[in-house]
């Protein structure tokens, strides 16, 4: 099935079968996320949380407790402690790139102040933490604790390897496994492990969260040197004027000869931008051929994630899985 | 027994009573703060921890513990967990504030940036919810996470409440039991709690651990009126400059005439602040007696908690948390 004719695509079709998870998930958010003493928190939490994402972590845990043969309730409280962690993490993260759009609206840095989002992402951590002890599972406590850990640290990573040309595709690597694909995996683990899955499942479905959330994050990087903003969401170029280094620039700075190396120095080190940079940018990524060797390493990642989930058992969440994979890369397909 | 003539302070009689349990609680700081990916973290950690703070908190949570007959060694977990997020919520803080100065030093907001705070803030956040989890208390847990929750909501309580002339007294006991006696209350809560104490004294714990935040936190407000800067390591008038309603400045609004109040809506609500407007501030509050009268109250609070300990039998560890309870109102006593 090709997914730029299918009907549906995956994430609604996994949002169909998932249907009264959802809707209990949507209920505990918006239940916890209310605050008897600071009506700010449930202002600014609900501009994001009823932004129109696609939910697609909350429904990664639903579906891996289900795939595990799990019948609730406590996938619910999981799937909503790593919406809480993903939109606080969103909070920090547009403080912290000075972000002024965010899902094609304003950000909440912009609406009402920096302060506020520092202040709200920390109580959405907390709601987090205390909703992920409920269900009374020490290890599904480590999985996420662990990756509220490794998530920070890669934000660190990525701040102090941003501006530095000798950032490597290791470093990138990190990054983006701490920014985004550390929360991917912690959701499809819990789910499995709060299923009480056999290991190998807890395996595999760890595996495919890391996988697809590499993918998720290349292709995002990929599409802000070539997407729309109406197709994004995110103004195109933001990497390039926030001196992020990603997978394209990488490349292109690894095969740079020394006019392009004095380029890449002055406008990701030194940071001096002027208004043909960004043209010329995307000139040197065509030119070394970057975009299309960052889209194949993105489908690379695509296909393990489907891989991975081999050892599980054909079921109709399965398959919506595997085109989940596909369907985070068909924007670069 | 006078404090002011006391030899050895009260918190320096506790960390000579905990030493071991002390270095045990520095050593497991020091080895959860690095991290392998990104160095900036320990740096940037390091600088408030090795700042020479007094590790009150930490302290208590292992009084509590051995208060209750606890030989560990999860007392040093929780400790550790305490102190984390105690200093994730002032690199947070400082950032918000727009501080310069923290414990005599320049904030790490100021020496390297906000972002760096906020991020490593919640990396230390994270890291606290790691070792909360190890000693494998779901009680524990709950009172941890609930106190997170309880300091964020009340930093964002304060961040509405502030530069509003119709903040009053409820409001700022709301404000500081979440940004303060939360903490404390969690801190000696959760030592009596793994400790497996009867349940009036984790009761009388919890109510000493609430009572000295408060108390605690009156004082600090009140010198940011009379203090010197060596004395607190902060400048003095900072909250008037931000524009916070404290104690002080709330009891002499509820006074105000109609010039008063002018001049208050003026330099709090409308923030246009002169040269001499914060020696006219301390005029108002002088003349309506509102330190005094704040002085009193903090007074009060360190009373409540002596007394909350009545329950616990008389021990060493007792008659030093009552001389604390002298010592955190003595700067004012």
């Amino acid at each position: 099935m090709s997914l730029d004719t299918a009907a549906v695509k995956p994430h609604e079709a996994l949002g169909a079968m998932l249907e009264t998870e959802m809707a209990a998930v949507d209920r505990l958010i918006h239940e916890r996320m209310v605050s008897e003493n600071a009506p700010r928190i449930p202002e600014i939490t609900a501009h994001l949380v009823d932004a129109g994402g696609k939910r697609l972590r909350p429904m990664l845990t639903l579906a891996s407790a289900k795939l595990c043969g799990y019948d609730g309730p406590y996938h619910v409280h999981l799937a909503a402690t790593v919406e809480f962690i993903h939109t606080a993490t969103l909070l920090h993260d547009d403080v912290v790139d000075e972000s002024d759009k965010r899902r094609g609206r304003p950000t909440a840095n912009l609406l009402w102040d920096n302060k506020s989002s520092v202040l709200v992402g920390d109580y959405l951590f907390a709601r987090a933490f205390q909703l992920m002890v409920e269900p009374g599972s020490l290890r599904v406590l480590e999985i996420l604790s662990n990756a509220s850990a490794t998530i920070a640290e890669g934000e660190v990573l990525q701040l102090t390897a941003s501006r530095n040309l000798a950032t490597n595709e290791d470093v990138y690597l990190k990054v983006i496994r701490g920014k985004t694909a550390a929360l991917f995996s912690a959701a499809t683990e819990s789910g499995a492990v709060i299923a009480d899955a056999q290991p190998e499942h807890i395996t595999a479905l760890r595996a495919y969260g890391d996988a697809l959330g590499i993918a998720f994050q290349i292709v995002d990087d990929l599409l802000d040197y070539g997407g729309s903003t109406s197709a994004t969401g995110k103004n195109i170029g933001d990497d390039f004027r926030e001196r992020k280094l990603t997978l394209p620039v990488i490349k292109a700075v690894a095969q740079a000869d020394d006019q392009e190396r004095a380029f890449w120095r002055r406008v990701i080190e030194i940071g001096k931008q002027g208004d043909d940079d960004l043209e010329h940018a995307c000139h040197l990524l065509a030119k070394h051929n970057t975009l299309e060797e960052t889209r194949v390493e993105a489908l690379d990642w695509a296909t393990k994630a489907k891989s991975a989930l081999a050892p599980l058992p054909a079921t109709d969440i399965k398959d919506v899985l595997i085109d989940l994979a596909d369907f985070v890369v068909a924007r670069v397909s």
